[in-house]
């Protein structure tokens, strides 16, 4: 049995106690958050106790951390949390400066302890399968990849203003979904952005619409595109093409059911968003850090995978504002 | 917080012991089965105990009983458990005979207490999200329903025997739908069957594969197409045609993952079974009974619903032998 | 080059003049019709003459006949067109009355001349695959057909009193299909019918809506679905569930483009009505008459398939009158 | 009645050949091709002359040209065709050279002769089914535009060689679809380009896989992404997210036929190549031609819409190499 320290009681981290709670090999056994009453009262739905982030820190009756705090406190906490000697999952950007991040992992390798970002996209069984498929070289060679993901609707913009701006804050998990199917970090990125859907968050500074463009030395291209707003619903979708064949993800439905009248044929929308569609991912990403954890093997998203996606992010911000392709390997340097 | 008793721990058993322990409003408290072993394991895994059925209904800490046994117990049990003082909510069929059903509704509506039988399909979301467009009357009048019900593979002919046969084992459930979508029972019943997928079915008396037409004396028509083996998987689909439209609510997918290559484009299969397929929907269900209990309010699918359900598994059991329609008044004399 | 006289010049006789016109190896070189305006309309259209069916039977450069006259004539002019020596391809039904069909082949049998029914849906693109991959084994053994035909709105009243009724004139098109898809005559017939469309159709002493179940001796079974009116297009899909799985053959849409909105996801209907559906269905079929006339080789679809459609509407109306299954054999006999 | 002469009778010559001679208001009459026998065979199926282009062009019973000779003559020939008085349709690109294509610009428009360019994706039912929504409004405003066009397989290296480069040849077709969906040219390209299908590709000095995005001054981003090889068909998609939803066309497949085994659900895969696929596209193209010559208006695709694609090529071409977003202004100048 795995006992289980949450840092964070927000809306991420109240999605993370449900599946702490629900697996059985593991307990949530404490909650912290700068909000006391938010920690109580997420606390007191699984039976936990809610204290200091230090008092999680120092009891060593917890094996594990689960960091669900705002991105400019997650190095820090890994860094603590693995210094106690605990276990970690945090979840992802693991930091908005990618020097930071850096330094991160310099100290936290040193203690041993495992550390896993929370990519939760690797562990939704459409894209799972999209991997696994493509893993068996079921279409050969990849070539080409194509990334869709649209939120429902813009997040405030008093969020974007320190968010680290839309290729760090929400491209991230495309970038990171991009590294794991291709395997790789591509030698270019160009992207190109605008603050189509709100000029609030164009005057903030960042972009609401974009689209990355990643090069790999030897050919292989991908494309993400970003829109902070799609009305009808969380679109995630991934197409790869490959030398024998395209392997494709689509959106997971609200339901089946098909209107056909005089006037079209209406259908269900996509799951509304990521709380809906990955719902499942969740659940599938906390048994995969408990298995991991238990067993002693390795983490299947590394603290370096949270860097590598971090690096993709940091050229893209900087090609958005330049107009030219930016070598990877410079922003590496 | 609602105390509950299982009776029965076997595969449904289990699915509802997880409905009941997930669920924030309720509290499985003790299980009984004549597999005593296997009671103590499913009570283990959820904090509860087991005991025998008599225990459980005579505990005056234990609000309400889910009756999850063979079929010819639970007459018996849901007068016990309604005389007892319990909130009953029993696996379909109420029993293989509709004389002792009828008889059970008498004894228990004496008590006042609630009994809920549990056709599951009523809380699928895709089935739920058509009814309520019906409903509205989005596609005018109803005329024509289709069921599809084909299970991935039959069961052993031992279970046939002893199940009543498909009308009031399988198509049960579909009955059920037909009466829940088109409100009131049907004037004639005509059925046409085989045992084409196995003899040994045959031989056992029973058919595999059976197409049921319903017809309302108002003109309205309903067919029910049930197969004991599908190979791809569940598949569980159901269309209304009215005045104005089409309803159809197809089959959920295993993931939505396509490939195309120079063979044909391949995606997935339906969900296995309905362990897989109505995991959601026995939530659901259970959700319903624990609202109407506590509420005080009238279950959501009675007794009576059980009992009609039946009438035309009866009907179509004597279609099916005589190549004649059979008139509903007349099973109902 | 085959020379085409076209007896009749409606709606369908239309559909076949530019079917025959397209063709390279068949030129329309004459066209009769009750209303001469229409057939000097039509015969113009194609560069043709407008002329008697009689003068087209004697005409010894007309090399074959296209029938699309009114049901009534059918049989007439089949056993014309032979005699004269002309190859016949005839619209459906070969007659509405049994007897006369049976005449009819009787006396053209005779003649040695191929006369071939038009059950153009043999030739749909969609139809055709499922049928090749059935015939392939893909599937296993067949075990349960299941046919959706449904037009878009009823035919006029006056039209439905001389049809023959819903099971000669429309679900005749769907006997075949089963036919052509199992391979051989049901066993038993067994139909439920309603007008509950529209009472005037009932007051003519047909239905709108009907069911009907065939059952084959050894254990296979179809079903078949008619509505006269299904307000969203005409909807044309054929199942066939067999030991080794599912093929399924579904509608033709008006374009592929769908507009996601928060309102939902809106695609399109299905082709209006035959004439859209079935356009290449028509051109497959005058092609594969072509091949066969001047080949020698037998037609596709012939006199012989057209009366056993006809036998199962003839024991599908008696079906739906007495409400008891209906004995093949016994409408044979 | 249009009479038309056939400059180019290869394989796309023949397919305008056919949509010519299928139209009620047309007529082909001569048909010209450096290869006497090809023009001599084609003309024959279609009862027209074979000649000179020469005397096509200076036969006054001609009043039409439509031009599918190879692209090094396109200019040429629309100069010369104008300048004898005749309406000229001339296949996409119009010149190699942007320069060269602005002078034929100057040289016809003297003449007063409508000129169109044979941009035949604007005619296929689907994605004018999705320009005629987006321009109701219905998606509000547009912000986001996504072409997928990937060829079933690679041309021989020695058609690459002389074809002006992916951007001149293939992708021309997409750029038109992205100006025609936005309306009015971007301000930048950015493109990114590998020969990962075929090394021969790269030392030819083209590229076989590529991804462009095209920026407006508004802030609104088309992306386009071609591939000469999907080895599963013609894969021809267009996605158009706007303020209020999102409008996608997809691709027409070759039957509605799905196979559902133990191994998964197989379906059909797209329309196998442009002839396919595009075949309704050209009549309808060809028809257009037809109605905006006969009434005087305007052609629906003017050979400043040609020119206007041809800077986009001529800009992604740059940008491609040299790895920088490139100005459309500049390219202008």
């Amino acid at each position: 049995m795995l006992n289980v320290g949450l840092l964070g009681a927000g809306r991420i981290g109240t999605v993370h106690a449900r599946a702490i709670s629900s697996h059985p090999g593991s307990r949530l056994v404490a909650v912290s958050d700068v909000n006391v009453d938010a920690a109580g009262w997420l606390a007191a739905q699984h039976g936990a106790k809610a204290c200091t982030t230090e008092a999680i820190l120092t009891d060593p009756a917890i094996d594990a951390v689960l960091v669900a705090t705002s991105t400019d406190t997650h190095s820090d906490l890994i860094e603590a949390a693995t210094a106690a000697g605990k276990a970690v999952i945090c979840e992802k950007p693991v930091d908005l400066s990618l020097e930071r991040a850096r330094a991160c992992l310099g100290r936290t390798s040193a203690t041993g302890q495992p550390v896993m970002i929370g990519f939760n996209r690797r562990f939704d069984p459409n894209f799972a399968a999209l991997k696994a498929s493509a893993d068996t070289g079921e279409i050969g060679r990849p070539e080409l990849l194509s990334i869709t993901s649209f939120d429902p609707a813009p997040p405030p913009v008093a969020y974007v203003k320190v968010s680290g701006g839309l290729f760090r804050d929400m491209m991230i998990h495309d970038f990171d979904m991009a590294l794991w199917l291709m395997g790789t970090l591509p030698e270019t990125v160009m992207a190109v952005g605008s603050s189509i859907i709100d000029p609030a968050i164009g005057a903030a500074g960042d972009v609401d619409t974009a689209v990355v463009t990643l090069r790999w030395a030897d050919g292989r291209i991908a494309v993400i595109k970003n829109s902070r707003r799609a009305v009808y619903g969380y679109d995630q979708r991934v197409e790869l093409l490959g030398s024998e064949g395209l392997l494709s993800a689509g959106n997971m439905l609200e339901h089946t059911v098909a209107k056909s009248t005089a006037g079209g044929v209406v259908s269900a929308k996509p799951e509304f968003f990521f709380l809906e569609r990955y719902m499942r991912a969740y659940a599938a990403e906390w048994a995969a850090f408990v298995v991991a954890v238990e067993a002693g093997t390795a983490v299947p998203v590394t603290l370096q995978d949270g860097i590598d996606a971090l690096t993709l992010a940091e050229a893209a911000t900087r090609s958005c504002v330049t107009g030219e392709a930016v070598n990877v390997a410079n922003v590496l340097a």
